[in-house]
């Protein structure tokens, strides 16, 4: 039982092509981090700091962190009072799971503080609990990538059922234009019904991608990294979203997708290749479509985890 | 360059549950043989045995095996003039792919007696040619599977594009009840449209069973053996088809699911598990349902071979 408790948890990528709502892929980076400590008799937020902070809710009842800390208490079955200082380093609302790193975060955090008795589906849960509550709906592509870590496949929400595989190294390039979407209107364009020749397509290749990462082979998992379900819609809303995908292949990536509901989009690489030369390609194609562009060279990484804690 | 050739084709399975039109497994039998020699100017046909064997076109325009023997002769762009012999060990439409193995064994024949000049990806094109034109449309799940063998993912087919696993050692228990459908019927029920819920579940579950398979997690590839797509509509068109699903889990399989379109059934077992309960327990529910029924005990199997052959 700690009294005071820095985690972090990392950004992630969901969707990853044809695994909408059922692939997530955590980063070595960017990273929220969470400061928390025993004290009062609430959850309170004394402090929210780093990008996009501006826009993140103050209120314990808002932010996905405290709500998830609230519920790991609720799962426990203890009180909690504490105090929680929010940096974000994740974009919020950029495509790379920031709510629900943030919700990780605070639950590893909450459940650290009270003797770490949760294991790790259980922080899932509360994750997406509090993930859910910010952005309209539990999904658990991004919460359970930012928690286990490595690439995590979603075989079934209720009861919750994941898979976990250690990707093989590759590099990863994150283009992220300033275009804010947000998760609830990402999803409320998709519709209730798809061609079947679509859900077939997306089966394929999915198992495909998934076969071909526990052979490393990164340029099969990339090849089929093409969604026909959620993309293709999701598409209109992002401009210059298929430039900027088309003008990372034509720059030597293995692949190139939306990340989640956007508007990031990443490209996935070898780990012995350079992968300047894509980030630039992307970072021109979003300006030439008038958009301001960021780009973040990064790979998979681990999930949630404690920095630092005091007994 | 052969005189004389035999071949063999498997029976395969086909959907395995989520992986519909995708996922494929080679039986190591039952099986379809064919011999075939080098006579006169055109592909005729001599002779059909076996099971079922009075249902098989004896026309060699109108037989899966002929006319992919055909293809073959077209895709290596000579003339072809040979008599087959088919022997079929695998039941017409009774959901094994016979007409499936029937044109992967005639393709494999007409390479062979052509030179042996055919990728595996040309003879599966070949068979697939052959098998859609007796079934009413190219399905290259099941021909891929009984040409490659072992595992394989359909990650497209236009063009094809295909992955082979090889399956851990596990037990397969087949009931096929006495009710004939054919793969025209069978499709032709199906929804053009799908739910969104139901695409999702079934891309989890089937990169879940292929991450399962390379762990060689039976347990794991069985319990996820579920389709949210084909096999709800055409569990209607199988009388007994749910109860003898459940039968088999009652019995302790680790899986059961519809054969391609059926009525076959099928369950999967660890390799030490004894299958003969399982056997048992899905024979006496169709027979309670009115079907008589059989039931094949076998494993995953390699795909097309050549049995002997004269220069």
């Amino acid at each position: 039982m700690a009294r005071r408790v820095v985690v972090s948890a990392p950004a992630t990528i969901a969707n990853l092509g044809p695994g909408f709502d059922v692939f997530g892929l955590a980063l070595s980076e960017p990273a929220d981090v969470i400061e928390a400590r025993l004290e009062g008799s609430e959850i309170v937020i004394s402090s929210v700091s780093g990008v996009g902070s501006d826009r993140i809710p103050k209120d314990s009842s808002e932010n996905a962190a405290t709500i998830a800390a609230g519920k790991v208490a609720e799962l426990v079955g203890s009180e909690l009072g504490a105090e929680f200082v929010i940096k974000k380093g994740i974009r919020p609302r950029g495509g790379l799971g920031s709510s629900g790193a943030s919700s990780a975060a605070g639950a590893l955090a909450a459940s650290e503080l009270l003797g770490g008795k949760l294991d790790e589906g259980k922080l899932i849960e509360a994750a997406a609990y509090g993930e859910g509550q910010v952005s309209g709906g539990e999904h658990y592509d991004n919460v359970t990538a930012s928690i286990a870590g490595g690439f995590v496949i979603v075989a079934s929400t209720n009861p919750l059922e994941y898979f976990k595989l250690e990707p093989p190294a590759m590099k990863i390039v994150i283009a992220q234009p300033e275009i804010e979407l947000a998760t609830k209107n990402g999803r409320s364009i998709l519709p209730k019904e798809v061609n079947l020749k679509d859900a077939v397509a997306n089966v394929g290749r999915a198992s495909t991608m998934t076969a071909a990462l526990k052979g490393a082979d990164i340029k099969l998992f990339g090849k089929h990294m093409i969604d026909s379900i959620a993309e293709p819609v999701r598409a209109h809303m992002v401009k210059g979203f298929v430039e900027a995908r088309q003008a990372a292949l034509d720059a030597g990536a293995l692949g190139a997708a939306m990340a989640g509901a956007g508007p990031s989009v990443f490209a996935v690489m070898g780990p012995s290749e350079n992968p300047e030369g894509v980030a630039k390609a992307m970072k021109e194609s979003f300006e030439s479509a008038g958009s301001k562009c960021e780009t973040i060279i990064t790979s998979p990484g681990e999930g949630a985890k404690v920095l630092s804690k005091e007994e």
